[in-house]
């Protein structure tokens, strides 16, 4: 079993670089803070007798030898760039708990077949430069390093300048690094497991995902003397499609998804009758079937409304992500952990994205969830409880033993 | 009958003060141009024999003796300010068709009984200060001068200081100026007179006017891993109250209005439930009973909108107009002129407040409206025909010799 108390006071302080007034963390990828927090991690990672591989995407890999070092690595690992305004566990629990199954296995003098690793990705959250998950991406080749490079932020800083200026821009080559399988614990950015009254979270797959622009056009007119019969309000025909987002993943139940997070109006007066309405779209689902269905249904209103209403209305689809069904035998590995642990437990889909929907793509992989309090993320307000995500790192040790063998 | 080409010319020359690229004109109220546009008004005013008096709060009267000075004079006039985006003639057209009125009298040696007077009124448009028909709003007494002169821009400068730089800050307290009758000409803004191909709207009154701010509190979440059923969405609960303005609206024909222009969503990120919607709400309807029951329907919705989502909606009141109807005497004047001049005409009730309303409070009053292109303004591409401005500027004459006595 693992030390739950040192795994807390790691968390603490590894949140107070970066620490905001309301208890959360900002520390967005490749800044000052993230350096700080890097290289405090990589501290740990060396105090805990683990040598430090840093990739040309800035990915860090933090390895302790097997006995039979011929043996790709068992890895684990996540993030530790944090949202504007994130909490203290999003990604961070994962990479420490990764140093507290080495710690352990430390503690307790137990040497495994395969190596060990501790991976932290770069820029995970895609807040200061997208796409999100950059680091895994360029490491499984969904897109080129020299596009992660190029990438930059509001203030026209790029990935690669400011990689170099940290000092974290490796010589490794991305991908060039051999994975036997990867786990992923991380708090569950969903109310689900809380509901449930349940401490883990097995993770059978990752929804799929597709995003859109919306743009609907009319004619904007004063709010006054444009008789209602004679108006084009973009707004009154964008609230529909809005409606219908909700209305379309409600059909497809447990897993359909369907949000619209951004919305633009323009020109945003009191009494303008509104001309354009920008808004975004996502939709997920766990089947990609299901996922396309939804994107077919969602085109399918679009074309009706247009027709209905004779406004312009333009849809474009500006990312997709299929559904990530993890390896049977990472899956099995984590439900035969927390059986053997005695937690209470249940499946539960992931609904966001992780680092882990790209190593899978390379070796098998698998995640294990722990509640966060109201299914709160992405939020200062973000909360744990220590007990779970002591049990989740439980499960994350016994699972890697298993697949690194004593 | 007076002269079209003159008049045309006049508000060319005055749209070259501020004009946009795009064809429109930036003019707002108390800036440099608009200084410029004032004291090219007064000096045609003066050039046109006229005396000027200015009161205290920037409002500017151009005074044309009659035979008997003791009568209050027979009033015209509008704004010169514009929006940021704004057009050659609302506002401008009805100074400019009262200095062509002046004109046309000294060109044809007529007298009037009364005085004529060619009035242009502060910040009218309300966009760089706050509130709207602020000049007239002051002068009938609806809020104090220190109110007006505390407005301040988004620069932090204020009216008084802004009245005062630019050399507008009269002595006349406002008010202290009689008014006989008062007779605005106004491009109409909307499409009423376009879609039924007539040259004169007569206005019987202007609808009264009810804004209101409402507020949407959900609880922000992932988009991905909360299931449908643990949501608490702001936005899809907003926009079934966005729906509603506009039903209760079309519940009222001819003269229900109802327009949600303004909207803000946060956090407003793609894959992130909003937490909180505000938006504007803009009810009109030219009865008040009417109003007042569409002010009712609203609030009852969104009080059963509130026990059926569980949510926190609040909604305040932010402004109120009453419909104004305007003196018999002075519409009675304004349709018989234009029965005698033979231009086409129908009632047009106005949908949009202008000066004339508050003057309405001290004199009667009574409006001239001409179509504009699409029934569009607030707009850069704003347009109206030489020859509809010709006719509202000759219906203005005749109504205004009625009252003055030759
Ligand atoms: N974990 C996470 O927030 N990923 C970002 C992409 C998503 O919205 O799923
Ligand atoms: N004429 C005009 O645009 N007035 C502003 C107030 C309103 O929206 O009616």
């Amino acid at each position: 079993r693992i030390n739950g108390q040192r795994l807390w006071d790691s968390l603490m302080e590894l949140a107070q670089i970066g620490a905001t007034a309301k208890g959360g963390v900002k520390r967005l990828a490749l800044t000052d803070l993230d350096k700080q927090g890097r290289d405090l991690v990589v501290r740990w990672g060396r105090e805990a007798g683990m040598s430090i591989t840093v990739d040309q995407i800035g990915n860090v890999f933090m390895r302790r030898e097997g006995l039979n070092n011929a043996l790709p690595p068992v890895m684990t690992g996540s993030h530790i760039d944090t949202q504007p305004t994130g909490g203290k566990f999003d990604g961070n629990y994962g990479v420490l708990a990764g140093l507290e199954v080495v710690r352990t296995l430390n503690d307790l003098n137990i040497r495994t077949e395969a190596p060990i690793e501790v991976a932290f990705w770069t820029n995970e959250e895609g807040s200061r430069f997208v796409p999100v998950m950059m680091g895994s991406g360029v490491f499984c080749g969904a897109f080129t390093l020299e596009t992660a490079y190029a990438a930059r932020d509001t203030e026209g800083k790029s990935v690669g300048e400011e990689l170099e200026r940290i000092g974290y821009k490796g010589d490794q080559v991305p991908g060039d690094h051999p994975i036997g399988a990867y786990f992923e614990t991380h708090i569950e950015q969903g109310p689900v497991l809380e509901d449930a009254d349940k401490v883990i979270g097995v993770v059978p797959a990752v929804m799929g995902l597709s995003w859109y622009d919306c743009v609907v056009k009319g004619m904007e007119a004063h709010a006054g003397p444009t008789p209602m019969g004679l108006r084009k309000d973009a707004l009154q025909v964008a609230t529909r499609i809005m409606q219908q987002v909700v209305a379309i993943a409600d059909r497809y139940p447990p897993y359909g998804r369907g949000t619209v997070g951004m919305v633009q109006v323009f020109p945003n007066s009191r009494n303008v009758i509104p001309g354009e309405v920008k808004f975004s779209i996502d939709l997920r689902n766990v089947n990609d079937e299901l996922l396309n269905t939804m994107h077919e249904e969602m085109l399918a209103y679009i074309e009706q409304t247009r027709k209905d209403s004779g406004l312009e209305i333009s849809i474009e689809r500006v990312s997709y992500y299929p559904p990530c069904p993890f390896h049977a035998d990472c899956v099995d590995a984590v439900r035969k952990a927390t059986a053997r642990l005695g937690y209470s437990t249940m499946d539960v889909v992931s609904g966001a994205g992780h680092d882990a929907i790209y190593t899978a793509r390379l070796a098998p992989s698998g995640m294990i969830f722990v509640p966060c309090k109201d299914g709160i993320s992405h939020n200062e307000i973000e909360d744990a409880k220590a007990e779970h995500l002591e049990a989740g790192c439980n499960v994350l040790l016994h699972a890697m033993l298993e697949r690194a063998r004593i």
